[in-house]
């Protein structure tokens, strides 16, 4: 339940798509981001400069971007931008105290540079920093949608470890936790894009449902790609889910197909690389890899349908297909 | 460096000098807590009531009231109040965490009772209602401040961390830890009451330092406490900060007046609980603990000069007198 490689490609056409000013939007993100991570003291800026410069897919602030009508409050939009990756900076850093992760795109974790006590503080300080730039949008809308997206991505978190090593989560409790803790991020973004660029309600309404579904596409194949890899692809071994005892969609429905792994005691099972890359094996074998992939698919295009009857510029609608392809193509 | 026992005799003074109003805001401010740490799941229900039902002085709500020169907006008042408390059960629910802590003011921790996943994404949602909460009285202002509290509060905490075991700590660098770690958010409940209860601007700022002193004191007493005891009135053992290496006050102050304290190894000398009620001994003995109390002081005498040129209603003036005061008897 980690988050995958980048789907640079897609990124690529949605900025082209989008023209110049989305490119130079997220070059102003980026400055924004160094300008909020730095300002804070030595102490917290070695920490959080790092973990901003881990970079990552920005996929966030894309959504912002691409979901705003108007560019008029260019500013603003860039505050939301950095607002919303600094909320999701902020839960990847407390995320890899949780898990003592070491790395993190390659790149050393807060809490292996610094430890538990720096990465909870940075983590803290990146979600007050996530509020404080988007105050600074003076759309207290705005902050309520990031008020209750990084609420739902705290009970999301909470959820996946209530689940760990569980033996009968559900697809729909697992579509619940996605929806918390990666639906809701997505949806703010596109929330907080079509609010600040002006969208009218219905726009506003249609657009978050969009982030919700992509972010749930999203989460999907991400989880997909732990199970089928090639680890050559994801810069990480095989089943990592399954080592630390995630219930992830591809795990709940091979337990449906294949009664022997209905049975089966992760925590027993699967406490090493080898033994995780093993049940990955056996998991893809049942078929329901593809039919995660299918339910998957169906999240994109339930995301396109939301936003079918609005009324776009050709170039916004382009832009908007290409980042749910995009969500695809990390898949493919 | 953690929050002692209550100044029950004084916040009831408070209370009585408020009248009615402060009363039945604290009691309104109380089930908006409850009804916000209820309303986001089971899961995180049960760890966030825990936390609330453990209880605490309400200090910085209080603070929020008494600096609001007109209760007009009642319900606005009532979600600051609420906003700052939250603030403040996050980080000590994060501190918990890295601290390990079984216990706080006699009941289980959430990390106790439900492990460092729970107890982390527990303080991630207080932080996060604490903005959303602040979000709906509709001032960007305020909600800036308390950003901006949140982040000082981070950078005092990681600072705190970065000098454990130091022998190095200036008294001026133990003042801006105290200022980041506990001032900011005192300041941030007289700036939000101040802003919200319609104060004028030189009002504004005359409360906001008043606040900031107050919690400096009020952190310095804490310290002292720490010291001093006796254990049967805080409710734990002397000494504590010196076991876990925090470099506080007295300590500091000691070490300028003994010379063999100055060159103790903290990290060595002080193990276990007898060492460090004997260290707590030394230290009293070279009348550092005075020394702390009287600067402390100075910080409660600055905080009553900040607003000693305010205009402000007898009853207001005596309410917010008497909450200097009752920081003053905690170590009385």
């Amino acid at each position: 339940m980690t988050t995958g490689p980048a789907a640079g490609d897609a990124l690529a056409e949605v900025l082209s798509a989008g023209g110049a000013d989305l490119s130079s939007a997220l070059e102003r993100t980026e400055a924004r981001l160094a300008e909020v991570a730095g300002g804070h003291g030595p102490e917290l800026g070695r920490h959080a400069l790092g973990t901003l410069a881990a970079g990552g897919k920005r996929l966030r602030p894309v959504l912002v971007f691409v979901c705003a009508p108007s560019g008029e409050r260019a500013e603003d939009l860039v505050r939301a931008a950095a607002a919303v990756e600094l909320l999701h900076m902020a839960t990847l850093v407390h995320d890899d105290v949780l898990d003592r992760a070491p790395l993190r795109r390659g790149q050393a974790t807060v809490f292996a540079a610094g430890g538990r006590e720096a990465a909870t503080a940075t983590g803290d300080l990146l979600f007050s920093r996530a509020f404080g730039e988007l105050t600074l949008a003076g759309e207290p809308e705005a902050v309520r949608a990031l008020s209750s997206a990084s609420s739902a991505l705290a009970r999301g978190e909470l959820m996946q470890r209530a689940d760990a090593w569980s033996e009968v989560v559900t697809p729909e409790r697992y579509r619940e936790r996605c929806e918390l803790k990666t639906g809701a991020l997505f949806d703010a973004a596109c929330r907080l894009g079509a609010l600040l660029g002006g969208a009218g309600e219905e726009a506003v309404t249609a657009l978050s449902r969009f982030g919700s579904r992509i972010g749930l596409a999203f989460q999907i194949f991400d989880d997909v790609l732990d199970v089928s890899g090639p680890s050559e692809r994801t810069g990480k071994p095989r089943g990592t889910d399954l080592l630390d005892g995630t219930i992830t969609l591809p795990l709940i429905l091979a337990r449906g197909r294949d009664p022997e792994l209905a049975g089966l005691d992760l925590r027993s099972v699967v406490t090493e690389a080898a033994q995780a890359e093993a049940l990955s094996d056996r998991i893809a074998l049942t078929g329901a890899l593809g039919e995660a992939r299918e339910i998957a698919l169906g999240h994109v295009s339930e995301a396109k349908a939301a936003i079918s009857d609005l009324e776009l510029p050709d170039e916004r609608r382009r832009a908007l297909d290409r980042v749910a392809d995009g969500v695809v193509e990390r898949y493919a």
